[in-house]
């Protein structure tokens, strides 16, 4: 649980599938809401107006135990690599102190037009080095 | 904003869509929770075990304004009709005080096993009473 | 089943909700696909580079029959009122020749940029008129 | 391109998020949808009334080109490793010819009501093994 930020997530009545709990979509869902408010709200990200955005290029995610709606779920981030244009998040889902689900996800930023990869802005890459967990 | 009872959601990075505002869709999903996080909180209801559910036979939605992820939305909560075993709820959509949206949606609970209409129990009813605004 | 335009749309797994068919919500999506990709495909729209878009103001859907992951889905899509700016379309769906659900939803066509409402274009306005069943 | 079954689904409006393309988590649905699709189809297997359920235990997704709605994405499928619970799944989605993300998705199969692990049943493991590919 060594992770270097927290936010929180209520599930949707919709999250719940046919077995009574959330599908496994919905850890992504979540994960790229914290990923990207945390983006957004504390290392001056815009998706509207930045010139360079963030792709998906590769997630993971292993599954540990069952949740469900309604439910609040907890979510750590912390920076498990932080390349040149690239960053690898690594995420921790739980209700309470119970392990939901470990994930990984990567974005390479590229230029919003071109979609060409284009390096981390200082300021971003000062507020994802806080992320870094050694 | 004469409702009985106030909820909020978050939104999600999946509900902007390619307009950066929310999906027309994301308005009915938190409808959806807040209407069933009450009625399982509040009103006794279990999803998984009570005899009768609520099955949505018609619902509707006046969009007033644009909204983005991220934000949160606060939803209001009011019951516009109460019948034998059907209730429109009646909801308001807000971010801080500004409308996004006006909806309503129609429960009727029907037999689990059978989908008949079963009337609403005696303690469902009281709860939902609280929520009539005369 | 009058309808001047058919499409259809299987659905997904994560569709079904707790009770183990087609969550309310997943109506919705289904019509705001066909009528987009109506728009697309029929009336020269595009997403992306269109002066003008169209943004939902209103929507409702009566649901009558219940549906299931995994089935495809007819939808039937014609035009109930055609406007200066603005398009109720009004839709059926369909399992096989069992109706699900009729739905409305109104577009308002307005400026990407200033969001104020604009004029159908010439060429959108006669594809429309196609679908206007008297 | 070495998958031993093959199947389609079309994008969704929703599914195009704020940068205009397919979101990352919208892979992951087609995926379940075209593995929950065969299980069904091809081998006996029924959400609501088999003794045994497939729970997701760990996913993974490799994107390598954008794609966007409207479109209809090719998923093609193979076995990697079958255990005698566990199935881990191959997934390559396309576009035409062009690959757009590789995925893997492992199910374990559990008893509905214990969730304790459960062998896979014969004629399932026989529909399974059609699907390896050596």
């Amino acid at each position: 649980m060594d992770y270097a930020h927290w936010d929180e997530m209520p599930t949707r009545w919709r999250d719940n599938d046919v077995y009574g709990h959330l599908n496994n979509v919905v850890h992504y869902e979540l994960m790229d809401s914290v990923i990207n408010r945390w983006l957004i709200t504390e290392a001056g990200f815009s998706s509207l107006e930045s010139a360079s955005i963030g792709l998906c290029v590769e997630s993971r995610c292993s599954y540990k135990a069952e949740a469900a709606y309604p439910s609040t779920i907890r979510v750590g981030l912390r920076i498990g690599r932080l390349g040149t244009s690239s960053v690898r998040y690594e995420l921790g889902l739980f209700e309470g102190g119970r392990l939901l689900a470990e994930g990984e996800f990567t974005h390479v930023f590229v230029d919003r037009v071109t979609r060409r990869p284009s390096p981390l802005s200082g300021p971003m890459r000062a507020a994802m080095e806080r992320l870094v967990v050694a």
